[in-house]
């Protein structure tokens, strides 16, 4: 019988003591052990409910508590979390999380403490939720080179996105029924703004590479200025638009690695991949390209993740798994404004502009066509070129948007 | 300094060779451990090639070097593959295959003959080529109950009917194409007939829901018989014509587990898996649905899982891996013939022979449309029903074509 406590009693929290609980008999025939909620530690009440004589408000029961052997995190956030789980650590007790931005910012100083005292730190359920994406990539993918990872990591902006593709809905509207489904936080800020896949794309980039990825330098741009008129213009040129985050190898060991709207083919199969859903890719010299799909949040999916890292650690109780990376030298990861790859804009400043700024080049519309965009607007695809030579180009016309192009 | 021979030098063999090399430090830093090939067990002749040193076509010396800890079998087939498998686990050595016929047809021997030594028998290979499946399901998804996995699981038969949507190739030029590319084998029954996919579906299911599946027991229909009138009527029905292998349970303990061409939703994410890609659907009560997407076959793919599961044996080399399933009762894969879905039907027998047998129901074309369709020639799609009652109500009519629609 192992003995666990769960830390933060929100959506994840409660869904993994749902999911323990619903699948008891699984659970304890895959782990070879029955697994047990000994403590819940949030500071709300819970008198009157199920879980009323689990709660404890007192995080330090929990960590003088010999008998307890796995911490799950679900709290969030950078702060308690982060000193809870350092906490548990020294305590002797693995720990499990969920908790993206903690392992984003933390990771490589959590994983050395659990490290040194032969205990897991896992955290499956931090990126992609339910998806399994860290074994595949720490565990299945071991035998490559990988070389690129990139896709579609928060679903708040997926669903927001395919709305407006799909039923036409502006960014704003779009936005309210996100919120009203429980999809979007009232400030959304931190899915909308990239933040959320930022914090993804550090975890992945970390893993596959090999070295730390600081959240503050992972270029970050989100939806928000992302039109109706962009989603019509990237159609005819037979592209969705799609936020991902993106990290790939570049030639002299520094990594690019940043998140950003993106066209992307409609032929390709990342774009398939609509509403809450995510899909993740990755390149390794010896598989090729493989993609890993499912739901990226959510109560269940990501205490799916969860509880399959407390069967690991369970499994892996004196073997600690193999997870980890290095601190990086500095300027490791290259600044976003420096990548190079085609893009789309738009621009109402008229094709005499355009024209002595790029020469010759491929326009997707022409003015007056699409609804409101008025006589000087028009879209284009321009050849590969970093952000820095792009601006420059543009300087001085009235850019109304650009995206990059994902070749 | 971990020693391991290779049986069998072929695609898969030799891949796994070349990988090893290319990828050396990344897989000794991953493995925490150096991997040297001893031995190549091959009844070929290499002298004259770089491998000439390390082959031998006796097999009694790896089996009685006890320097050898791992034996990677990529030989193909249940007979000499089965008696080196056996024999290297019974002398210590834990074993990595990508043989799905031996997995399908002895897995349960072999593991259970592994478990009582303390070995490994590890064959993500064996299924989904390189994407990482077999993982994700006994270790990612071990929170879940898992209800149902479905897939293309093999590229040749992909590849084919590919091309017969996307170029409007017949079935006999797809198939010479695949050939001529090395997709498919000059014999390709194994594939087109769907005994590829049947071995493969019998290893997931196995894994899924804990009991062994025959391959016997598994009805198995190709694609020798889907003609371009059948792509082009499921086309305006909004469907694409894949080749399923699936498996699912049944309310009593029972399993559907079969091999057939679906019509499949054109919406779907599965439906763009093309060309000789494998897509796996997965799904369990926490995590909802998920998939796996990548090369299912071809030298490195499959190498990178196998070299995935040689890090992994390093890794456990002295706490097993948890995989395994139990023996199944008589009767626990209910046959194909009685599962239940809708049908697409194509027949020459004209509108009153249809609505004699079925009632009112969809008709998706109408005669003569169809190029060489003959007067009396009509597509339509049936309510849910077994095989066997869709044989009752086809009896005496001229059917042309039969395939189950997925929901």
């Amino acid at each position: 019988m192992i003995k666990i406590a769960i830390l933060g009693f929100g959506t994840v929290g409660s869904g993994v003591y749902e999911v323990l609980n619903k699948n008891r008999i699984e659970i304890a025939h895959n782990a070879a052990e029955e697994i047990e909620v000994k403590y819940i530690v949030d500071i709300r009440d819970f008198s009157g409910t199920e879980v009323e004589s689990l709660v404890t408000k007192d995080f330090s029961v929990v960590e003088s508590d010999p008998e307890v052997s796995i911490v799950v995190e679900t709290i969030g956030g950078a702060r308690i979390a982060y000193d809870y789980t350092k906490r548990a650590l020294l305590a002797g007790k693995s720990v499990i999380t969920s908790n993206k931005e903690l392992v984003a910012k933390h990771g490589l100083e959590l994983i050395s403490i659990a490290r040194e005292r032969n205990l897991n730190y896992l955290f499956e359920a931090s990126v992609g939720g339910g998806i399994p994406i860290i074994s595949p990539i720490t565990q299945c993918l071991t035998g490559n080179e990988l070389d690129e990872i990139y896709g579609i990591l928060n679903g708040t902006t997926n669903f927001i996105l395919t709305s407006m593709v799909q039923d036409g809905a502006s960014f704003e509207d779009a936005l309210k029924e996100a919120q009203k489904r429980g999809y979007a936080e009232l400030d959304p800020t931190a899915d909308v703004e990239g933040i959320d896949a930022a914090r993804k794309i550090c975890i992945l980039a970390d893993l596959c590479f090999g070295k730390n990825v600081n959240p503050d330098s992972v270029g970050r741009k989100g939806i928000s200025s992302v039109t109706l008129a962009d989603v019509e213009y990237a159609r005819r040129l037979g592209y969705k638009i799609k936020l991902l985050g993106r990290a790939y190898k570049m030639p002299l060991g520094r990594i690019a690695a940043y998140v950003a709207p993106h066209l992307i083919s409609k032929t390709s199969l990342l774009s398939n991949v609509d509403g809450v859903m995510n899909g993740i890719v990755v390149h390794g010299n010896a598989i090729g390209e493989c993609m890993f799909y499912g739901a990226g949040a959510g109560k269940l999916p990501t205490a799916s993740a969860v509880v399959a890292d407390i069967i690991d650690a369970v499994k892996h109780m004196k073997s600690r798994k193999y997870l980890g990376w290095d601190e990086a030298e500095e300027g490791y990861v290259v600044p976003a404004s420096e990548l190079v790859s085609r893009w789309y804009v738009r621009t109402g400043s008229g094709l005499k502009a355009i024209g002595e700024a790029f020469g010759d080049l491929r326009l997707i519309s022409y003015p007056g066509e699409y609804p409101g965009a008025g006589p000087g607007e028009y879209a284009f695809a321009t050849p590969e070129m970093s952000e820095n030579e792009l601006d420059e180009k543009l300087a001085g016309m009235d850019v109304r948007s650009k995206f990059r192009i994902l070749d």
